[in-house]
């Protein structure tokens, strides 16, 4: 049994956003299937998709300041740079972090734990509507 | 054919532990298997899994000394802090390292490399035991 | 309905190296598939598989540039050191970037964006030709 859902993220500031209700919402499927996988696909090369806390909003904020530091702007040995400071960092925090979750569905429900839920990393200034590819398979 | 395993590791000390034969002593079902697909998830923002070097120990620490010295205790900028000192770094090396591995299955055994091991991260001071949600499909 | 291959990437310098076509090459059966999933392994723990850029060859450049100032060779404080100057970092680089990546298949084809492709990362001096698993399954 396989579903796949091809949509649109509300576009979102630069920074790490909650998003697992907003994804859901788009799954409906999800409900039928007692065991199986749900796989997030983002189809962009400065944004990802990570699992982290979801409650204190800090660990986001935190995790913005985090990752400016460690993959800086402006360094002068980029050759990247025509697509603006942004650009080649944004690139770099998408593969540290990564394009793609993977998630255990059990009894109609991503079994998350607790404390888990799915970010969004948009590391561009300016970077728009998102685009996802879920694909849902299990019986 | 799918079978889904919901179990917990030993309790392990902060640092990086080579994993693959406790998670396989729960998933008899993989010898069945001809060809598919293992999928491996933690349920935790402060242990992560990842698949490294499996015979010299020093690998793993090394690994436990270069992530230390990459997120820092006691940066003077993060703002989630009430949980300890170890909190929010974990939840920065849980996703630079990722919640779950996904491994193909030959022939009714994990297809890892020669020198290929699951590794827990640990990166709680006391984590406690970890539960793991292990998803095996195939034909 | 799964196909599974194993083969070897042509040996390639060390950096970042974008291989999409080399891979999909290996892998006809992903024709008849009009939804399901990729799955590309590496059975190594030196060498990794991330999605970045397929257009602008500075951002491998740059990555690879980015990575070497991030994972130092030659810290103090190492002991895997035995086997080269390269080789502890590119175990971190390795966990970092990931052993796998997992792509939608839609109408027969891989589901990337129109900027994504899939990236070797080299991270030893002579590395020799590395070995993929790729597991294709869907309906």
């Amino acid at each position: 049994m396989w579903h796949q859902y091809h949509f649109q993220l509300k576009p979102r500031r630069r920074g790490f956003h909650l998003v697992t209700e907003e994804i859901l919402s788009h799954c409906l499927a999800i409900g039928t299937i007692r065991v199986g996988l749900m796989h997030v696909f983002i189809q962009h090369t400065s944004a990802s998709l990570t699992i982290n806390e979801n409650a204190d909003p800090t660990v986001r904020s935190d995790f913005e300041a985090w990752f400016n530091r460690a993959v800086r702007e402006d360094e002068s040995y980029y050759r990247h740079t025509e697509e603006g400071s942004d650009d080649l960092p944004a690139h770099i925090k998408t593969s540290l972090l990564g394009n793609s979750v993977s998630v255990p569905i059990s009894n109609g429900r991503p079994n998350l734990g607790t404390w888990q839920g799915i970010y969004l990393g948009e590391h561009r200034d300016h970077g728009g509507a998102r685009t996802l590819v879920v694909t849902l398979q299990g019986e």
